[in-house]
């Protein structure tokens, strides 16, 4: 430890300057001999201490029999012992100041009850000390050449070099990623496996990568986010870094929680809560597991994508279509070339066969001379008509891959436009190369397009969490525990700035008269219970009725509840109907993740479309206006708010207020608001408002 | 030629027994010098004609100056002239008899007019005789080692051959294909590529593929369908034959078509009329260019997949989730064995890491003893909570990949249901070992999910083409060309069996009110006009009116409608106003494919989800109750009719019988209509049959 500038545990784990292997096997062959065998076959310039009382030598190392016999302090102690006997050396490891300990064992928690004791037992033991583990394969430090492993997964030739971190939360998958990576060409900077997370988790991983000037892009494997509040500041710090976070998510068929009363349960689902926190801390989420490659090899090039016109060059046909129309699915453009750019294409004397003012651009010839191509690469990257250019690779090039990547990479300089490649035939060894040269090249048009569509997505990522603070404190003192009814619901809604439709309790068909005549025009009458939150399933709401109409429809609503439910209603609302607008859902959902707004279509066929947008309660408020903005907009039924097909425009400010304020109201009230829903909310046009019309509203 | 049994053209072309070509090299290393030296090379025992009046000899082969002085007949000319001579040798090989010519020059209709010319001129020239091409890269049958083609794509040391046919309408595609295909293990026939299809065209071949005992599946790269109904036709075949047809179609990025009156167009577009062509005829659409080749590799096992519950054996925990996480996304069920197949597990021993009781099943050591593998999978098999098994290959099996081959090879026979293959790290040899022994195998999730899911498809496709004949014929000649008004298209509907809302034509405040009288309870009215067809975007619609009020409406509505339009209007519907149900469209939409019947979720969100299916018009006929059925329970707002959430039953059957009478109308109308849609049909509850409430109608 340099005392001057104290060096993090977490640093000194990826970068140690000496490890200590507790158990160590002389037998290479065997697991417990591969972690010094690794150390010392990459050339680890710092001290290995192995530690076994049975053996007094491993190649050129001495062998100590214990941890209190070591020379020196190690900063990173490998546990190879058996989870009955990890704790040991964990503790004495603890003792003599080392700085993290690798517990490889499994057989803690995710066995069971007695696992679980063992790894409570190996915290105790751990003190001040880090743990990584237990259950891990470990880690490697690609950028510089440290295995810090039992796993053959984790233990190859050569590993290709570069920007890429990679902290998974399954060991399996990291050999996986690191063996596929290898393969393409993909270039990693540091893999860390966390697995159970006893100690060390995702979050810590990624604040450090944050600071690593080795890793550029940083890459997930997700289980499960276990501090979502750190998650998300350590991923902030990395966009403030610079360095974009890619997160492959598992879970994503789990199904929607099962909530009792709203329907918000049913929209929402964990998943769903995940991609809120991913948005929210600026992760860019891979749809599949061949995305978190595709999409970090990408970024990891550092160039921009600033728009969404790609231009193809391509020296195979089918291929370049086949680009073109997966690009054009995903909403990007492959225009033309403009005239100054067809004239210098033409300039080029690209060969006969070359079809120039159409794009792709096709120099079937021209993909054989290397002077041709070049010209061509120059023309599309200075081109004002394009911000990408992918280079369709096919069966003809590859008898010169070298020349080809030579052209490509020799172009680069000029520009920061991005550069992909697509290899039409099977040729892994050509992509590979590409790859390595600074062109990302792919075997599918889906990972081409997830490329792009990722690097434009960083570019206009400006991750930052706002909260709008609470204007004044709302009083909660009064309310009640347990469901609230339908009246008592909105009563609170409107004690927090949502604006509800008018409405009077009732109890007969006199007073139901009354309160139409005043609320004036049609109303709406409902049954008022706390219990029956579905109400039109036991025809306890009937709409469009005047003062005339509304008494006679009481009694008959009556009658028709208790020989549905057994129960005589007692209390009713008389509602004002809200005649025009759009329908919304306005709800709250709470995991392990937190607590979430939602936005939704409402109406008949939410549950169908699903057409809901979700953001976690940032800390201390609610969400800020331009969240609750960027809700409604990410909605596909936004144009229904912005004026689609000649409607009018709807009142977009008061649903942004109104989100704005249920939001307060769930921060306000916390863990003490189990369950909370606007169905609908009615948006009317620009001026008028919105309106709730009807609610549910959980206390604990 | 046998005069006993007549061989087809096509026959002759892919199995022929002698091949000239025209225009060859002596120089293997051009490309004229290929072809005869990829016949001989891999050992064609026909007769091979070299034609070049410039060269004696080519290898041990005599060369012949021109076809005329051919010693025989042969079955197939491979041509090699350019564009400006190919047709004089077509001409003289038409003029010996050859079954088909191989036309490889390009420069015909895809270069423009001249080449177009130059087209007609080969097919003058061909007289009888068959064409494959031009711009082709020709074929390759690789069950018989024949290759006919000048291309160094198709030429490859070792095919793997198997049961896959694959007809390309891409030759630079049909190279990636035969080269991806190699490299993973999965075995094909035939390889065609069709390009410009002056003559032989995808259908040709996949009829021909229908009845090659070595082809199981049919595997198509399409860029156009030119003749629809041969198209179907050939599928139905080859569906009759028991042979599954798998095709990619490239073009699914273009915009929709614009009609000009109706909303159909926007809805229907030319992606959509493919996913209709491909359903009628039975035809599996493959989702992405890589599942071309996956799911023909699972298709092409034999194995049935009856149903969607799939075991995961692992040796690997992480990935398991992975597939696991997948397939559960895309429908399919991972239970955990039941109780019986558990202990069976366990009777294994599988050790003491094995997780038996939850699917993945875990058998982290079992995976490295081949006993305790072949044990687990042959209980897997057997189980009766399993449809199918994928299999996890970690790490750990990659140091024995023969023997995991062998042991999941010896299981195949003792159960039909699909066993494939997931290889987590990156091991091409080991998927390509596995796939050849029969477990295709996948290196991603998603692969693993379309191939389980085009093997459920399979078994459960019936295609067959049914048509409704017409009950009576329908008197049409009355009909008026040009854009018929609501009112008359509403008549020509009802004329054919769809029923209409009831309404009347009126011209006054005083007919308004006495048709109203007359219809009873809530009317609308709307401006009865040819011209406007967007009657609400010009304030000429208004709903909820009673007798009392439609008259003054009536006044206000035509000041309206001028001051909008400049035109006041003369005449108006009084129409019923349909009050509950729900809302579809159902329209017309003819492209080059056909005129198919659209029916979609209708009200102002119907652009938005696009929520439709189309059936394409059945030769001699409308739809079939049971196509219409189809389309109806295709839709995913199809719970809506359903009794989704307590609502009630829609009336299915009265819906059916529409969506078979408009068919019929567009039937017996054939290119006289240009445009029908209704929209909205409104679906009563069950026994109130369906009301068209607004329709257009543009007749020819």
């Amino acid at each position: 430890m340099n005392a001057m500038s104290p060096i993090s545990p977490i640093s000194r784990l990826l970068h140690p300057r000496s490890v200590a292997v507790i158990g160590a096997s002389a037998d290479a062959t065997k697991t417990a001999g591969r972690p010094v065998s690794y150390l010392v076959k990459h050339g680890f310039s710092g001290a290995i201490y192995p530690v076994n009382p049975k053996v007094e030598r491993i190649g050129d190392l001495a062998c100590y029999p214990d941890v209190a016999s070591l020379p020196g302090v190690p900063d990173v102690g490998i546990v190879l012992l058996g989870a009955e006997r990890a704790h040991l050396a964990v503790r004495d490891l603890a003792a003599r100041g080392c700085a993290a300990a690798i517990v490889l064992a499994s057989g803690y928690t995710e066995t069971g009850e007695e696992g679980a004791r063992r790894q409570q037992q190996l915290v105790e033991a751990a003190g001040n000390m880090r743990i990584l583990g237990p259950n891990t394969i470990g880690l490697v430090n690609l950028s510089d050449n440290i295995v810090l492993s039992a796993t053959g997964a984790l233990e190859m030739a050569h590993f290709p070099v570069g920007g890429i971190g990679v902290v998974s939360q399954s060991g399996g998958i990291l050999g996986a990623l690191l063996s596929r990576a290898a393969a393409r060409g993909i270039g990693l900077s540091k893999l860390i496996s966390t697995s159970n997370e006893v100690d060390l988790e995702l979050a810590d991983f990624i604040d450090h990568l944050a600071d690593d000037e080795a890793t550029k892009v940083i890459a997930l494997y997700v289980e499960t986010v276990r501090d979502p509040a750190k998650f998300r500041n350590a991923c902030l710090k990395a966009a403030r870094a610079g360095k974009p976070v890619v997160a492959f998510k598992i879970g994503r068929s789990e199904a929607g929680a099962q909530a009792a009363v709203s329907h918000t349960g049913a929209l929402a689902g964990a998943d769903r809560m995940y991609d809120a926190l991913f948005q929210q801390a600026g992760v860019i989420r891979a749809q599949t597991f061949a995305d978190l490659l595709d999409i970090p090899a990408a970024l990891a090039t550092g160039r921009k994508l600033h728009g969404k016109r790609v231009a193809i060059l391509t020296s195979t046909g089918g291929a370049g279509t086949l680009v073109s129309d997966d690009l054009g699915m995903a909403g990007f453009d492959t225009p033309p070339p403009d005239a100054a750019t067809a004239e210098a294409l033409r300039a080029l004397q690209t060969g006969d066969h070359a079809v120039l003012d159409r794009n792709p651009i096709d120099v079937t010839l021209a993909g054989l001379k290397p002077d041709l191509l070049r010209g061509a690469i120059n023309v599309l990257l200075q081109s004002p008509s394009y911000d990408a250019l992918t280079i369709i690779v096919g069966s003809s090039s590859l008898a010169m891959p070298e020349l080809l990547a030579g052209v490509i990479q020799d172009c680069l300089p000029n520009s920061d436009k991005p550069v992909i490649a697509y290899v039409s035939p099977h040729a892994p060894e050509v992509g590979a190369l590409l790859t390595q040269r600074g062109v990302p090249a792919f075997a599918a048009a889906e990972s081409c397009t997830a490329a792009l569509r990722a690097m434009f997505q960083a570019t206009q990522l400006r991750p930052q969490v706002e909260s709008s603070a609470f204007s004044e404190t709302v009083a909660i003192d009064d309310l009640p525990a347990g469901s609230l009814d339908e009246h008592q619901a909105k009563q609170l809604f409107t004690r927090f700035g949502v604006p509800c439709a008018g409405e009077r309790v009732v109890a007969s068909p006199a007073e139901a008269e009354a309160a139409a005549r005043e609320l004036g025009g049609r109303v709406v009458l409902k049954i008022l219970s706390a219990e029956i939150t579905h109400k039109s399933d036991v025809g306890g709401v009937a709409v469009n009725l005047t003062a005339d109409t509304v008494g006679a429809r009481l009694t008959a609503m009556a009658a028709d509840v208790e020989a549905k439910t057994g129960v005589l209603p007692q209390r009713f609302l008389v509602q004002e109907m809200v005649g025009a607008g759009t329908e919304l859902i306005l709800g709250m959902h709470r995991d392990a993740l937190g607590t979430a707004i939602l936005l939704g279509m409402g109406g008949v066929t939410a549950e169908l479309f699903k057409d809901t947008t979700m953001r976690l309660l940032p800390p201390g408020g609610g969400l800020s206006r331009a969240d609750a903005l960027a809700m409604a907009q990410q909605l596909k039924t936004w144009p229904l708010l912005d004026g689609f097909r000649g409607r009018p425009k709807a009142d977009v400010e008061a649903l942004v207020t109104a989100i704005v304020a249920f939001s307060q109201m769930a921060a306000q009230l916390g863990e003490r608001l189990l369950e909370a829903e606007i169905n609908p909310v009615f948006v009317l046009p620009q001026g008028q408002g919105v309106r709730a019309a009807d609610g549910v509203v959980v206390l604990g």
